[in-house]
Order: structure tokens, then sequence, then C-alpha cells
């Protein structure tokens, strides 16, 4: 047998129908009569999932296990169990108005392509083990991609453990409800594995534009956060002159809006957000005194992101005026470089199977970007309908879904010899 | 006697201890350490004040009557208890993170009027009223003035009682609530009163700058309150170039950054107020696709009110960019011109007693505006300190206290005959 056919017969064990209505399954925890999903970190509908998803994993032979941040490890054994396994996945967890592909996408990509390798009678060497990374959105507890990061090693549990959502729930008090939902899962152990491959739509327009199958990933942009707290004097509406005020939302939002103008470059290549923004005491006839914003920066280079960076520390610290701000960066994430040699398997498969493609850097943070601390790390996309992502509307085809599987398959395979 | 004798054996009856203890009493109720107070309207602080009220008149000897949207009366019965009544008093309700003073004064203020003219053994042939107004800070439920709004015939109780609060509480609920916490209760009925009078701290700097101690209240000017939603389309961080955003913070700050540039005036007399802004969906790493903010306008000239609203619905309309712009307004109150009599009868009897005073409009909405429909009214004002209101630090001091009451006292001993 060519030493490429396994992989092969893994590509075309692959079953696209199987797959969707998984995606379809899974896209009903937490779901909206419009396609949407909430299914936030550490609340039940993210319980629910993993009960799924392990019902589907112990359904077709494998183990599952867990770690102490809650990161689900789902097991196809190898011929030779000691070896380093090859490593697949994404997350299960969703914005509070988010998709059905963003994360479960590479999840069950995974699955599907281990099943496709037990239907075509391949065991491979090493080990393949499907993750469900958690809390990768960090919409209720910051910062985002903790299950990878403390994975990595990068993080311990216990730093985060003590976090408030902000109806007061602790990240701790929802890591025992994930955990208690799948009691008999015992604890993963294991080395760092021999590599990560992790399949994900696009969430960008760039694929479908070009008419493309796959893109293949070489690096994802850096990612800055920054929370910037404001804290004036509440006054009243009515009595109080402008002059005299300490207004913290008229403070708040110059900088926002002087930001907004000084941020963005003209070739639109840097991302800036500001997604949340919290104003006390929040009664119309109120001046209010205190504001805390987030500040979401991206770019593919550092010195972009250093540079906007001394831009928003000093336009925050110039616009104070009568109020005090104090700007604190919350996750620091620089740009990401994945393994050249995964990348180049990728892209050889990709054409191998037929599969129209080009290399790009991912818009979007993503747990690759902390196993590439760990082990050799690589990714790739499907396309999505306009790009869009974090929203109802978010649409993966059913062929593109299948194909991106096929791939994932047949790299799997190579790796796992 | 001469005719004014009784008037000023009332005044030099106020005792400034007592109603500084009753002061203290009151903002112990929802009070914090800092000396703040927040006892919205229609929580458990609210009835638990209105409990303390009722025990007070009680052992004073008066009688409380409530009417249907919770409004207190207590009752000092005159010779003639057909004769109209003279109503004096103010609120209850606090802001959020409000002071001891605002509202509470002229509620405390006017039942010491009457245990002055009571321990001067003046029986009046008018009946006597001090009115706690419900819900006069619309903190929770808006509008605010609601309490005198009803009682004016402005508006009905089944008008508000479906509105909701933050936290899904009806006000009916809430009402619920506050008629429980004193069942002993009768219904209040009557003529419209003869006169209003309500005292209130200036909660601005004027009296304080210029050393005087009473400001004699002609006019409260308008106030206007708008609702501007924004709606755009959430949309990921990373991966969505600038210029393809539908984001509503962005849209909804430009607009309230050029709603600050455009609608204050050189000279400082228009009030302009952002209190309310909501984000949604509120997480850091989605374009957010929703903002509420609200407007509170006022100037005492409804001209200038007019002019400012044009500004600000061509503005919101004008930067609604890629995003839809509902421009609402939400309450409309134009300026009030008080009782010409009644206005010159409180300045008479300030300088009857030695108070320096000056004629003023007031900046702040009161429940005497709506009052000012039914029935002849002015109002009376005691300094605070640094003009600080809705605010912890809110604070009059105990002679200021003592002076306003004393000429509230001989004001209403004129009145009631």
């Amino acid at each position: 047998m060519n030493k490429n056919e396994p992989a092969r017969l893994a590509a075309a064990a692959v079953d696209g129908a199987r797959l969707w209505e998984s995606l379809e399954e899974m896209g009903r925890i937490g779901g909206f009569a419009d396609g949407g999903v909430n299914r936030q970190a550490f609340t039940a509908e993210d319980a629910a999932a993993r009960q799924l998803m392990v019902s589907w994993a112990e359904a077709s032979g494998l183990t599952a296990r867990t770690d102490a941040i809650g990161n689900l490890f789902l097991r196809f054994e190898g011929k030779d169990p000691m070896a380093a396994g090859i490593m697949t996945g994404s997350h299960l967890d969703s914005q509070p108005t988010g998709g059905r592909f963003d994360g479960a996408y590479g999840v069950l990509a995974g699955l599907e392509a281990i099943r496709a390798m037990k239907q075509a009678g391949i065991r491979p060497r090493r080990p393949v083990e499907v993750v469900a990374w958690v809390n990768e959105e960090g919409s209720r507890f910051q910062p985002g991609a903790m299950g990878s990061l403390v994975f990595s090693g990068q993080a311990r549990p216990e730093d985060f453990l003590d976090i408030r959502d902000r109806d007061g729930e602790t990240l701790a008090e929802g890591l025992d409800r994930l955990l208690a939902s799948t009691p008999a899962v015992g604890a993963w152990t294991g080395p760092a594995p021999a590599a990560y491959v992790e399949a994900h739509i696009e969430q960008g327009p760039i694929l479908e534009n070009a008419a493309l199958k796959i893109g293949v990933v070489e690096a994802i942009q850096g990612t800055r956060w920054y929370l910037v707290e404001v804290r004036g004097e509440t006054a009243h509406a009515g009595t109080t002159p402008m002059a005299r005020r300490k207004d913290a939302l008229t403070t708040a939002v110059a900088m926002v809006h002087e930001l907004g103008q000084r941020v963005p470059d003209r070739e639109d290549t840097v991302r800036f957000t500001v997604g949340r923004f919290e104003v006390a005491p929040g009664s119309p006839n109120t001046v209010p005194d205190r504001v805390l914003f987030s500040i979401d920066l991206r770019h593919p280079d550092s010195r972009v992101i250093a540079a906007a960076s001394q831009q928003i520390e000093s336009t925050c610290q110039e616009l104070a005026g009568p109020c005090q701000v104090t700007v604190t960066r919350a996750t620091d994430v620089p740009p990401t470089h994945f393994d050249a040699d995964l990348v180049n398997s990728i892209e050889t498969w990709a054409g191998a199977l037929g599969l129209d493609h080009r290399r790009m850097v991912s818009g979007a943070g993503h747990d690759a970007m902390h196993l590439a601390r760990v082990a050799p790390t690589a990714m790739l996309f499907i396309p999505c309908e306009r790009g869009i992502s974090h929203h109802p509307a978010e649409f993966a085809s059913p062929s593109d879904v299948a194909n991106g599987a096929r791939l994932l398959a047949a790299v799997l395979t190579d790796l796992a010899g």
C-alpha cells in the first residue's frame, strides 16, 4: 500500500451528511429559532453540549478524559499508546448571540475524521484526540481561549477560579457545573501532543470572495485587550452647569470617538473594537460617575500593535479631562506563526484532494495560537457565507463543511502514521 | 393679636435639632456608610421610609391617607374640615446613589412645620397636609414625578402599572409592596388644595456662592427626555474589516459626542445629559448591534428647548451611518411659572424672618411643577454644599435646614389662616 493510501481512504470515508446532522443537533443546544446560539462557557447549555459530545464519543469507542480547567479530550487509541498523540479540535462555547459553526465545526469535524478513520479500517500508530477547549469566547469570563491557555502551561486554573460574571457567578461555580455533568469522565494525562491541527470557519470574506474551498492558515494576527475605567462624579442633570461636571460618560465617549479616528489605518488592516461599555449609575437624570469599556485590538504585525497600543494609552490619558482614567492591558497574545512543515502538509493534501486553496492569516484568535507554544500547529479554514460570524446568520454550506472534514481526516491520518 | 402673629409663633417653634434628627433617621433607610442613600421608588427601602413617616405622623396626631398610585398624605385637621387644604411636601425616594436631603428634606420640613404649629398652639382654619409623592426620581420606573403627575390628573395609575424595571419587576408589584407596608392607611379624598408650597435643597451652587439663605423659586425650567435606539449588526471583532461593520456603539458614540458639541450653549444655560447608555450584546470581541441611550435636556425657555430638540433629532438621523436609529420623546414637561402671589408671600416672609434671599429658577424638576396645574404653587430652596446633589456627598447645614423649615412654617400658617 502506498504510504499516502490510508489518508486517502480516511478522507473518502468522511460522511458529510452525518457531520451535518451532528452540527444541527449540537446547534439546538442553546439554539434560537433564527439559527443563532447562546451557549456561553460554563453555563447549563455548555454542560449539555459536553454531555452530547461524550455520548457520541463513547458510541464511537473513544475514551473521554478531562483536565482541571474542564477541557474535554476524546481519544482514539493508537497502536503505540505511549506515543505522543495527534490532537485536533476547537471549542463548543459560543458568543451570547453566536452561530452554530464557530468552534463546534472544528470539534465535530475532528470527531467525523476519527469516525472515518475507523470506518476505513485504519488503526494509526499514534493516538488521535479530539479536544473541546473550554471558554474560547471569553464573553462571560475573560480572558478567552482559557482552556488552551491552561493546557499550554501559560496559566493555571487557580488564576481564573475567582473571576465573576456580570451576575456574580464565579468561574469555579461554572466549572463545577460542567464537570458534574459528566461525572464518569477521568483525568487526562499524556505527553505534549506531536501535532495539533484545528479546523474552523474563516469568519471573514476572503475564501468566499475568491471562490476557494480551503484556507491554509499560516499565522494568526496578534490580539490585545484593554479595559478602560473612567471615574468622574455623579451630579444632578438639571442643576449642574456643564462646565462644573465630571461626567464619566462624556469623557469615555470622547475617548472612544477619538480612538476610532486615530487607531484604524487607511488600508483597513487594523481591527479596533469596543464591545463592552458599562455606565453607572445609569439613571437618565444623573450625570454618570463611572464607565468601564473594553478595547479589542488586532493586527498580524507586532510593531503595528505596539504603535496602536501607545496611541490608545496616550489618547485615554490626553482626553481624561476632569475625570480619572485607568487603562489596564487585559490580554496580550502576540501574532502566531504556525509550523512550516505542518502548513506545507495541509497545503499538499488540499491539492491532492482537489480542493482549491490559498495560504492566509487568521483574523480571529483561536485555541491553536496557544497550542503552537507546545506542539507543531496549524489550521485549516472553510468558507462561511458573507464572512458573517458571531451572529445568528453565520453559515457554512454542507459541501464546504464536508470538504474541510475530508482534508482534516487525511492530514490527521498522515500525521498519526 | 396681629394677623401675622401666629405665623411668627409657628416659625419660632420650629425645632432645628428635632428636624435634623429626623433627617438622620430617615437617611439610615437605604443608607450607605459614606452618607449616601439608595432608596429607589417602590423598593423595600421606600416602603420602610413610608412606615417611619406614618409612625411619626401618628405620634403627632396626624391622619395618614393614600391614593391609587401610593402618594402618602399626613393631615393636620383644620377648624373647617371642609375647606380646601394647604399642601406641602416632596418625595422620599432617592437616586441609586443619591443623598439624604433631596426630597426627604421637603417632607420632613413639612412635618416639622406642623409640629411647630401644634406646639405653638395654632389651630388653623384650613387643614394642612404633608405629602410624600411617589417615584419622583424615576430611576427605576420612568417617567419621574409620577405621583404628582397622577394627583394632578395628567396621567392615570393604569398608564404605569405594567412598566418593568431592569430586573423585570413591574411597577404594580412594587406598588403592592408599598401599600402593604402600611395596611391601616385609608384612602385620600378631598378637593384640590388651596395652595402647595414645596421646600427643597437647591441642588445647585447659586445660593451658596451668593451667601444667601433662601431661594424664592418663581419657575422651573422645562425638561425633555429622549430615548435613542441605534441598531446595527453583530460581527466578529477580529475578522470584520472596519469598512464592512454596522457598529451600533461607534455610531451611538459619534451621536453623543457630536450632540455634546452642538447642544450646550456658550453661556452654559442649557443642561444636556446622557445618563443611561446600554450596549448589547456587550462582549469584548463582538461588534455591538444595539445601543439604547437617554437624553435629558433642560432650559427655562421653551424656545431654546424646541431648538435643541430639533438639533437632537436631526443630528441622530445625520450620524446614523450604516445603522438604523429611532429617536423617541419619552417625557416633555414645559417650563413652569409659579403663582405670583404665593411667590410674593414667600419672599415677604423670608424678609420678615431676616433670611437673606433671592428669586431664582429651579434647574431641577420637582413635583411642584405638576401641582402648579391644579393649585397656586411655589417653592423655597435652601443652599446645599458645593451644589452637589444626586450624590452621597450631598449636604445642607443644620442651620440652613432649620431656616427653611422656619420659613415654611410661617408661610403655611399664613396660608391656612
